[in-house]
């Protein structure tokens, strides 16, 4: 019998985005039943959402501690398994580390916390409580990005040499701090970083991820551009990577009329690949001396990476909710396989985490640091 | 509360490609729950898909027929409202008449049966029983479909002159009738038609779509090309639709290499559009002496009925998961209006049902009748 | 030293488009000297063309008839060698018979006659004098379709199954008749056909090139669409090649807000190609289980046929006027051959001449028979 | 009567691909014919390819400074009125300098000049003289890429704010100093830079001729990643322009399978606008709240300087050649305009010449010290 794994969720009320999003993405694989919230700071509003969910009026609580506190009380056929936090990015720490020491695992949105300082913490929690913890970096979800990081492990396109990555957008072109953009753009609940935290950080795991490399050095050109924001809104990124590679990421939420166009090329020796999120299918691979390539998502060919993260056949478009019922699916995979006492598969293991989530915030510290430095090149630290 | 509606499957076993669309398309929007199904003709078969999907094995039934009847027995708030059938061709009439006779709503994969003749018998079915049915043709529940169909009709692109469909796949380049072609290229299974049903069907219903215009006559080639297929799996139809309007629908399974490229532009006096589903979420418009445009799904310019069918801001690709989930949700919708005793929203109301199942039949019909011809012109009767 | 070929002129004269074009393409590779013409029927039009183009008004000729008969008497040096004729079709046959009678070679814009019955003649006047023609199928001069054809030659995409050609334009979509279209509609000066002449034939001749498969019957939609219009100016054909290909032709120019879109796809057991007129340098390759692949123009992995009519590196796109310099060019090298007593290399060879254009005239009548026809297939009969 | 302008021709010789592609840009409007040459420092492979172009043997000369000193003597009829110099860098100055001070005009392939004090000396040259100089950024000459200008200047992308543009190239991905690449990468011939020189410079023209703005300061990341090379072969350049607007330059020879993929992006306040010289024949503006548009070369709407700039209707793609004729014909436009006593039209004066060739030394002479300096910003200075 599918016993589908009991989620909670911090966050997501009425009109919110991500909350949205999380939610179907738990359920596009069927793996997870939403069974109790903290939907929003305020009630009323908890109820409602936790109303069109479908989830008794019980089980909607006033406050994540009350969650997690109540919860935990249940007996542990009905308990909440897994928490979902989607709140704002200075609420992310405070329930991830109690839901954790409660002996829920969590899945937390990017950026992972506030600080560098929160996130390091944070995987002492992890540490000590052996909690496992998701986060959502989406763009990792996508089988292409899955088939391109391994195709550069392979060597196919011989030692890397040279990575581009960027994220531009055009939605904060305007100051639309009074409407969605309300949080991301004041520092008490964003952070130090606006665009560089928002986006920027999902070039940066995604450059990461693919090319298989660390970056250890930057020179950032950091800029707000709209008027009176508070946070930055645009910036530009020289990147030195281990092994004596360069890179640059662009990340930019005033280049108007752009939508959500996440590109990564990497180059070899012998080759490069090339991959657009709004083209996700398709994953361009060039060649020196041959005709270049377009491998596609639902074919025969591809590794056993993207073959796990893909439902339909080939010429069938998965997008982004797919791509992010990714992450939630191998996260609930692993989870299965610990309660079944076997080792996960690697496919399954393929998910972002505490890691990915410390190497985000040293990013935005270490960017931020340099867009106010004289100096060239800032060591990536954490 | 949420009350979801209460989902039974015929057909959609293990492995059955779309079963699992159908189930994956139905959580998308939390719209309905699977309570019950009799996937598959083997019990035991059966059961593993029911033990999958978390239901209960006393709602596991051995037939069509036994999930009807025992479903009917049930008190009105556990049993089954929808009963969405997923089965070969030549299994959709009998379980769709029984399951609205006994009061249930259906779902039905297209072709909506296997002859014209039942699908004009279910449409008494369907007056006599007052339930509701949606077939599932797929591709006018992409968003920029529907926007297509309102930018046509709104008359921007001025009166209508000519229509081009096409459709090709490669994946019957070879012969694979022992594998998950079995059914599609056998006549008492699949009706007289092979990829004319399977695909051509599409096409055809997209070209009215979106045209908003009917087909009157066709003058058709249709061949078998894989030797000993016993169907076709190729053709090209020349159209005549109403209003002296004229086009051409290619659909194809031999053309090697293609995936799923269905592809549609119509084109007007003052302009044309360009649809492909392989990158679903742009629609190109083009005009005599301005520049074309690209719309795009998720923005603020569309159209009511795109946006009620995107879940996403733009840049966000949504794919083939979700405009099957618009079906479903649009149906849902429906119902619940209905359960309500309100009046559907017109964007709700916007699913194909019998009517295109019945011209959809009559397409099959046509076109085949067409292809064994001698003459040019066969009108498209009904 | 280069010995530039003598090139004389009937037809050009001010605002032709086509006029323009061919004297382009005969000066991008050096080959040609302009030096006589007779440019229009008005002589003063004429003059001013010749003044224009520098030559001296001794060798602007009130007529053809005059050119010929002039130019003859001219000692063998200065005498022009071959003449280019880009009048209406009307005024093909004509002189291009007397050139060929009176020694010179020719060349010709398409359609090459008005009817096939000249057509036929011409190739009689041909084998009597022994000249060469070339006849300005444009497209067939692009280096990727040359190597598309070298592709389908070679048999790695299988036997073929199946052709798809096309050719929308928009620019007729209103009443232009007044305007540069004015012989264009006229049957007495373009013949019985509209669109099927002016581009249908491209698309008929490019399905032909690169397939390497002749049409034996047709079966044709042909339209006129705009209002008063004396000739057609849409259709759509079924065609039947020999060994029992099938394929479509879509030709029409009332696709409004479109170009000039070119574009075909032909299919093999084992994979397909495309090439598109607007991304010309391009040739995508489609395999059934592996990835698609990009042949690109000026790369080093192209046939000796593709890399003769390129001029660049990849990267630095060739167009519209270098496909049609590569007709020219390759004309001229053939007359060089001969003139040095040689055989001309077999890519030298490759350009389009008298064959293609009685296949094109028979095209253009059976075409238009065919359209007119209540039978279904009509022989493609020369 | 059409007088053409008499060229010659310093370097371009056999083999020299830059030489031959002067000369056909020189051909294609038919404003120009080639005269005399130095084509060489080998007189035989000189004059092998005077042969070729069909120049007397008396008009091939061994050295640049006979060239010039000999043709002076020429009548004036008969004289050389503008002399191209396609020479590597190295030889680039000092012909320049003698031609325009024996009163020729010059063209000159880029980088301008060896050095930035050069260049400035160059700029004396020409004031003094009179002379006029035609600098080859082909990238400028494309008609899409003179709408992007314009449309930039119109303001309706509102202010400008950010501008990205990338120049990826793999053919240097492999040590091919023994081949092609020799002079290109010996400082001795190509100055300071490799690839920032070669191709880093058109970029940066790029950047400053369609946002009409001037870069004040930047930071280099230079990288030489073929081992022993003797110049860098990749590189990234943060960008300060004056108004406060930030750009991206990215310029690299070892991105294996790039071909020559100029590309650059320009972002207001309103919307935004992309050009790739791959598909240069589509310029896409992009808007906050509207569709995307595509404008397309050739077609009713464009501004005139676009239209100017191109020869055929839209669909009918011109390339590379063509944008380097444009390049020649508005010189040569200018030249006529001032034989003639007339002013030339703004669209012909839109052509580069002296001050983007200093700003282009300057970029070289910038980026180079930023790429070896451990401070940020280094200011852009003449």
């Amino acid at each position: 019998m599918n016993d589908k794994i009991k989620l909670g969720m911090i966050g997501g009320g009425p009109n919110a985005f991500i909350g949205a999003v999380h939610r179907i993405a738990s359920r596009i694989d069927n793996e997870y039943e939403i069974v109790c919230g903290a939907f929003s700071s305020s009630l009323e509003k908890s109820l409602q959402t936790g109303n069109e969910l479908g989830i008794s009026e019980s089980r909607v609580y006033p406050t994540y501690q009350d969650l997690i506190n109540k919860e935990k009380e249940l007996p542990q056929k009905d308990r909440v398994q897994v928490i979902s936090i989607v709140t704002p990015n200075h609420l992310h720490f405070e329930p991830a580390k109690m839901a954790m020491e409660n002996g829920f695992d969590v899945i937390l949105d990017k950026p992972m916390t506030l600080t560098l300082a929160e996130a390091k913490d944070l995987k002492e929690v992890q540490k000590n409580t052996g909690r496992k913890l998701l986060l959502t970096h989406t763009y990792t979800g996508y089988p292409m990005v899955k088939e391109a990081r391994q195709i550069v492990a392979s060597g196919k396109l011989g030692t890397i040499r040279k990575v581009y990555v960027e994220y531009p957008q055009g939605w904060l072109s305007n100051a639309l701090e009074d409407k969605q953009a309300v949080w991301r753009t004041d520092p008490s609940k964003s952070g130090i970083a606006g665009a560089m935290g928002d986006i920027g950080t999902h070039a940066f795991n995604l450059a990461e991820y693919i090319s298989g490399l660390s970056v250890t050095k930057l020179c950032a050109d950091i800029n707000t551009i709209v008027p009176n924001r508070r946070l930055d809104d645009d910036g530009a990124v020289l990147l030195k990577f281990e092994k004596n590679v360069s890179g640059v990421l662009m990340a930019t939420q005033v280049a108007a009329g752009e939508e959500n166009k996440v590109k990564i090329r990497v180059y070899g020796e012998k080759g490069g690949l090339e991959w657009h999120q709004e083209d996700p299918n398709s994953l361009v691979l060039k060649w020196l001396d041959a005709p270049a390539q377009v491998y596609r998502a639902g074919t025969s060919y591809l590794s056993s990476f993207a073959t796990h993260n893909t439902r339909t056949p080939s010429g069938h478009p998965e997008g982004y909710l797919e791509a992010f019922a990714n992450l939630y699916r191998n996260f609930a995979l692993c989870i299965k396989a610990e309660l079944q006492g076997k080792t996960p598969e690697k496919e399954y293991l393929d998910y972002p985490s505490i890691e990915e989530g410390i190497r985000g915030m040293a990013f935005i510290e270490t960017v931020i640091e340099s867009g106010k430095s004289e100096q060239k090149w800032i060591d990536f630290k954490i």
